[in-house]
């Protein structure tokens, strides 16, 4: 049995990007894209590389037409940008597919907390509770069952890997998580704006944003508070990289007394080895090795004075894989059943 | 005696090119900055590498008024748009002013050749007897006592500079000339576009525009017909590159009978012998050798087999300065008898 | 039945493409990896991102036994230097292995050829007949049944895509192709050598090697001479393109009389209708839109005075797929009675 | 009168700056290279951007002999690699040269931490004491009367204007400073490696070196040491960026008490009021907007929730001119009594 994938929303790059897993899937086949785009969009001159991958009736946009995308999918993959996703996810859900959401809409619990975050109210909080976050190596069996699955953000997903275990396991403190992270600018989107003209993002670097008021730093710590039992304040401090895709996180932690590194890279290992897509690495990771992969890449050491040491984590991630579309991919594989790693080796 | 500069449009790249120049400039020293935006605006806001190098009072632009300009300046660079050149240019050499202009309005002495390639009327038609073209290497005497300098195109410069001594000389066929050209993203401007969006135009490269239809191509033409007294068919092919600056051509020529490379060398080596800022090499050149140079690099070989070989010249230069910029400020020296290199060693 | 993959020399880049390849593919397995190196190189070691993708096993090269092979595989894979791969050819044959080199040993049919562009003698010469040219459009029915494909250099792939519909058509002479082309750097090899080194060759351009005495330039002709059935003398200038990965070319051509664009593009369509990875296009292509792709993109324009018109042909490829690995996937496709876009969508 | 300057050891890319820096500079001049180098080097063909630039008879290098740099230059400039800066350095003093040396082989004034930190005994720790460590900010008078000045690291010149004037105005705790650091390739050198070949630093991002291991971390902790009046540990963590020159570092601190957004700014403002080269800014910094200038640009912040703060400090620079060779000049301006800014602006 094949899956049978819609995208709604296909002209962004996560978009893109799901588009071309899904067709080397074995076991998936993309057979909607529905687009509020009018007149409708031909995915291939969007995206030029998906000349002769996409057959013609495929790949010209439908609309956003539940019943139709019910009657063509099983799954409806939502890469609209958060607030529309809220729109159209309860009419998608009573028309019986599953929902794997890659907006922001679903991923925090609070709706006070999204509409803090998001500027904007949340239109459809009664279902936060049933929306599962979609990071397999916390929430696997949640997922599995899920009707809708919230798509962790990208940053969110490398912090959490990161981060989680060594909170859980009590080797460092949970009261000041500094994440240092830096990013390609395929994560800024695929609307062109002047900061990210290429002349401007070539050979640059910075840190961007209100710094300590990033919206994935609120998803990060509902992740972490989960894993401590108590709140975890985190500091995160985007910076965006000339590169294309990927991100690195450096994360600046407090170690509880008497831990040491050989404790810190044995939790990493028991929390991960029977992961798939975790890499549990001696050498702090490079983004390069990470990239077109669905792996996060960990390492951590512990340094500083004795009297005073630091625990640093590094993880590495595509964001455009396993920060987006390759792991909506394998929520997909764990909501219908089939192998985790299916189409993402 | 310090020449008083005015850069007249100072939003764009050139302007901000022109501005570091002169701030090097021993000789020169910007006095005005003019612009049509309303408000007014701070060059340091658009270009952050200016804090704190241009004071409070010169920093915010003024408006395009000529007496006011003349007051304060010598010369006024001209860095607007094609069309909107020649909408300031008459006042401000009436106004006593000598002007550089940066743009197409005054490059090509055939008026309705302007209005075929630049598809608008030329509305100062009768001046373009006067005009002179900014190339000091084949026009440097005009260059002294111009009031109106047509300042190169990037492109033309390069090409000018390989081909106008071998064609000259007689080396090589004027029937026709294929310039296989590739830019910087710096050449398409500071404006936003979605094709210049940093990870579209990351580890890209391609021809673009129409083929054979770029309109540097009859400025081009202009001036080897200028070398060779008669008309010379170009070819001009552009291609973007995913790097900020640099040009380099690669040109493709018939030798006339008996030619060999020696004489082509010989050619240049004679052309230039005296020239500051053009360099003859064995080697290929590099755009990385050029960059942030005034400097066009030049070489060339005959290659192919006997009975049919082929010239390829070469010629590299930093499309903002030798192709813009730094060729203005050369132009300038010039113009007021300061040593042509004068702030651009 | 799944297909059994050894790969011989994994070391380079060809061989860490070819094995990504291979772990996505859905009828072929790697077995065997065979190095000449000693102490045995664990491939995971080499190429980070192949961690958690190789297992204990197999990541540990092997010497190169062609009966051990022979035992694990049913196809060995060379990707040695040239020489060094007819050294193991003939026993990798004896034993019954088929073999796809991607070294250049194979690829010119005239030892003589070789011998004067590789300045080594060829030590296999009486194989030389026997070995069939890997490039698929042009030599479909040939690979099906071969013990020996030679796979096709990066540069020589595009341009006999590009030029060969073209010449055989009688819609250009064949009196001379020139071809600019312009590589990624990997084209250059996994050695690092002073002007590769990043600050060298980060924002550089230049062209590289003898102009006119690349060693792909014999390959390309000897392709073309066979579509047109004389030989056709090429000017092959490759240039070096601050990125990865992707080829393209612009190729330059003298149309016979009464060419017109339209036939140009027909004889294109009418080459590649039925083929899964070229594909032809209105625009100029993009490296961008092939890479990680195994296709080839290709467009052609008709431009120049109407006395003395030029076609200007492109080509795109991906220099590691469908200049490398790709191909070689795709010739073991045929040879093994695959469909031929296995494990290339 | 102008400063007669020589550069010892001029083949890295620290003498390549320098040499462009002296060239433009108004009031000093290039009179000698001296490198160890058999045979002699001619610096235009280490470096082809130089061509036409220096004349034949300054360009190729000449020995190491302290009375031939004395005969003909009142500084030298050491851009030996640590170790032979301090073998040549008491000749070329006893010669009556003044020195700027821009190794690390003067920088500590504790030899037992150089001899710990580089792994070799300390070969002239005597002169220790009266080597002036060159970062102008700081120890202005000293630099104005220094025979000998230690110009300092990259990563230290960035880091201590960033973190001094905090600690030294109290806003800060001493105890604990994070340096989270990135810089451009440049930074490790003209010697190709593996790591650094183009298509493995191409969109490449990593953390590197032994974490906390750093040999400029205890150039850091000195200078801040200085500042504090007691040891000030740091945590240095570096990171390689895919681009060629310029650094960032995001620096984490803990507030003392009471302590607010305004009087961090302040402290910057009141510390850098009157100096050219430090930028003091609302927004992060951008390594783009410091590029090819002396300047520092920094920024500051406090965020995190109320009951435990965190300072986020930016520094941005470009590490061959203000991190290297560009504070090399502006020691030599204050040596000899130049204006500071000159040939820097």
């Amino acid at each position: 049995m094949t899956i049978r994938a819609a995208i709604v929303g296909p002209t962004g790059y996560t978009g893109l990007f799901l588009t071309e897993l899904l067709l080397r899937h074995p076991g998936a086949a993309l057979t909607y894209l529905a687009s509020r785009r009018e007149p409708p969009v031909d995915l291939r001159d969007e995206f030029p590389r998906l000349h002769g991958r996409l057959d013609d009736e495929l790949a010209v946009s439908r609309p956003i037409d539940p019943q139709a995308i019910a009657a063509a999918a099983d799954v409806a993959f939502l890469c609209l940008p958060h607030k529309a996703a809220m729109e159209h996810t309860p009419a998608l859900l009573d028309a019986g597919l599953r929902v794997i959401d890659l907006s922001a809409d679903y991923r925090l619990r609070d709706a006070d907390v999204y509409e803090r975050v998001y500027d904007t109210p949340h239109e459809d909080a009664d279902r936060l509770g049933e929306a599962v976050y979609g990071l397999p190596e916390l929430f696997r069996d949640q997922i599995r069952g899920a009707q809708l699955v919230a798509n962790p953000g990208c940053y969110p997903t490398a912090a959490a890997l990161a981060v989680a275990p060594l909170i859980h396991a009590g080797l460092v403190s949970a009261d000041r998580v500094i994440v240092n992270a830096a990013s390609g600018v395929t994560g800024a989107g695929r609307k062109e704006k002047a900061h990210l003209h290429f002349p401007e993002q070539s050979q640059a670097y910075m840190a961007y944003g209100a710094i300590g008021g990033h919206r994935h730093q609120p998803e990060i710590e509902q992740t972490l508070e989960h894993a401590a039992g108590r709140p975890v304040p985190v500091l995160f401090v985007p910076h965006l990289l000339p590169i294309d895709r990927g991100i690195l996180e450096t994360i600046y932690l407090d170690p509880t007394p008497g831990v040491d590194e050989a404790r810190l890279m044995e939790a990493y290992h028991r929390a991960y080895a029977d992961e798939p897509f975790v890499r549990v690495k001696r050498d702090p990771p490079n983004v390069k090795h990470v990239v077109d992969t669905n792996c996060c890449d960990l390492s951590v050491r512990l340094t500083g004075p004795a009297d005073r040491p630091t625990v640093v984590a590094f993880a590495a991630e595509d964001n455009m894989i396993k920060g987006a579309s390759g792991q909506a991919i394998q929520n997909m594989n764990l909501m219908f059943g089939l192998d985790e790693t299916a189409g993402l080796r």
